[in-house]
């Protein structure tokens, strides 16, 4: 059959790296032997520039009928200071599109590329061979629990205050999704949380620990505070395989980990709505890289596109069932760091579209 | 007059490095002419052992009563699985502390000391010279919200919540002893939120803004959301000067610059009651190294004493107001590492008496 990609640009470079991706996404589809059919819409500022909503119903219902959502990144001052009353889903269209579509299972590697080490901060042992993988939970937590918002006081202050909450099969079904993936990987799972201080760390660990037991006795399980956590990965990042955590911490270690690969720009994501496992492929993924909108480059054509077309690998790795065809597109962009093309954010001149021609002319079936 | 120091080992490794910090102490009180009278006591586990609380009232009143605390390190395996029901401050003896004396400012400094390079994970130059301060919001926020706890749902799942919180009140009063710390430092604060996705981010973000724009003119103040700046400060810690953060997101940048020192075991911390100004000492801090108590090396005495001397150091700059008995013993530390010694932490082979016996050799009045 036909695979139906919704793309999604968004702001700034945010369409900018999708086109890039996009360009990939076609001529592998053709040497691999893929139909896909794209549609491209808008996100974001994008939208609400034209239809007043950060995400229009129209685009939610096509996301929910596409075989996997390509974005590239939304925001940006321009739209820093509109107000909308109501939940998070309203006032930021990436975020409607995550819960519409409930992809939990936001999936974030980053990985030492050789020919990136010394664009690393690292010395070369500690980082060489680096390859980490976060599997963040998507879909609760702090992000969503209700009540949340403001209120001013009797003396005058004003509280702000939100719910930071998980439910026992939140924790199960994202447990597994890091079981399953450490099944593909080096076959250990790290699990962080705060569960010293946070009662939804504690129902995390416990969770967590009751899964490992009982299900996935093959899989070695470390829990680790988060605290630590932060130095431990930061120290010696070989150490590590799948890092699993909660929604905030999730966010918070997959920006640590881009570290090993010299840039944010480096790192793709694919958020499911389920557990990825080899040979069943996932409809309805979300797959976008994990930087952000960069408005003070945009318009330049020197954004990184790797993000974006490693975003694009694991689409069709997970949405499409075609891990050879993402190997395909690791290779071409191992070939092209290898030969010494580097964009700005990794301390190169290369723009854009000398990056993503690079990449095209890299690609070969394997 | 006399200067009151409560002395609290804790538990494992933590009167290890108390004993340590107190010779220090002594020696240092001595050749700077400072009367000190040090009381002993126990808090966590070993409180719990003998009176079946991690902190007695006696302790706490004592505490109230000193002008300054060393504390160890608390906990261990032996007491994690003692339930309590109520607040937190009845589950953690040092929470309860760091409560009833209102010690609401956590200074956590971190530098690259120079022997120590190549013990870090950077390359050399770009980790030389880093010197970072923490200053985190330690009295509120999702510690502390109320109400917290587990609670059975219809369906048999388990719910498991916290409420993260901020009043204008607890921002405002952090804010101010960031901007102070700065003007005796790089005069820059990066001030950490996820004020995209937390309403007490928002609060925090804007209230912040609001205390530099009229109180701290002259000190430069940047915003950055917490995930990128994991990324950032990993990356170039150098950029870096005084980092403000609220009580979860201090904790875990605090654990991160570890980093640039090498070692958990090097870094102290002050947490105060008030901000630290210059000629202004401050009653009733309590001094820590931000290390735990390490139960699989307690009782061989390999701890890194130098967290805890460095905390001693805090207390003579900021309870004693001498601010040149805090730089001997830098100075002292500086030294000893610049001589090669080193604890096992740091990949040495130098125990906790033989470090902390150079270093009080090493000790002269500048
Ligand atoms: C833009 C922001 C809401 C988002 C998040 O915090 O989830 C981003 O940081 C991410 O990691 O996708
Ligand atoms: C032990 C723990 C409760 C504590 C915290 O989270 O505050 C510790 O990590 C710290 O940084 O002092």
């Amino acid at each position: 059959g036909t695979f139906k990609v919704l793309a999604l640009g968004g702001d700034h470079i945010g369409p900018e790296v999708v086109a890039a991706g996009l360009q990939v996404l076609r001529q592998v589809a053709d040497q691999f032997g893929v139909a896909v059919e794209i549609e491209e819409d808008l996100l974001g500022g994008a939208s609400w520039d034209v239809h007043g909503t950060f995400c229009t119903d129209a685009v939610a219902a096509k996301a929910r009928a596409a075989d996997a959502i390509l974005v590239g990144a939304v925001g940006g001052p321009e739209w820093d200071n509109i107000r909308i009353a109501g939940p998070i889903t309203e006032t930021d269209g990436l975020t409607r599109l995550r819960i519409e579509l409930d992809v939990y299972n936001a999936l974030r590697p980053a990985r030492a590329w050789p020919a990136l080490l010394h664009r690393t901060p690292y010395r070369q042992e500690v980082v060489e061979g680096a390859d980490l993988l976060v599997v963040r939970e998507n879909a609760g937590g702090i992000y969503y629990g209700e009540p949340r918002g403001r209120e001013v006081l009797g003396d005058g202050q004003e509280r702000a205050f939100e719910i930071s909450e998980y439910r026992t099969g939140e924790v199960e079904r994202i447990a597994r999704c890091a079981f399953e993936a450490a099944r593909g990987r080096g076959g250990h799972v790290t699990s962080l949380d705060k569960s010293n201080v946070m009662e939804s760390g504690k129902l995390w660990r416990e969770t967590v620990a009751r899964i490992g037991r009982e299900e996935y006795p093959d899989i070695q399980l470390r829990h680790l505070l988060m605290d630590y956590a932060l130095f431990a990965v930061a120290r010696a990042p070989q150490e590590f395989d799948v890092l699993l955590a909660d929604n905030l911490f999730g966010d918070l270690i997959s920006d640590l980990v881009a570290v090993v690969s010299g840039a944010l720009g480096m790192l793709p994501s694919a958020t499911l709505p389920a557990a990825a496992r080899v040979g069943h492929p996932v409809k309805g993924g979300l797959y976008e890289p994990t930087h952000g909108s960069a408005p003070d480059i945009s318009g330049q054509g020197v954004a990184n596109p790797i993000g974006t077309i490693l975003s694009v690998a694991m689409m069709f790795e997970y949405g499409f069932g075609l891990p050879a065809a993402a190997r395909a597109i690791e290779q071409a962009v191992d070939r092209v760091l290898a030969a010494g093309l580097a964009p700005p954010d990794l301390g190169g001149t290369d723009g854009t579209a000398t990056i993503t021609q690079a990449i095209l002319r890299n690609l070969h079936p394997i």
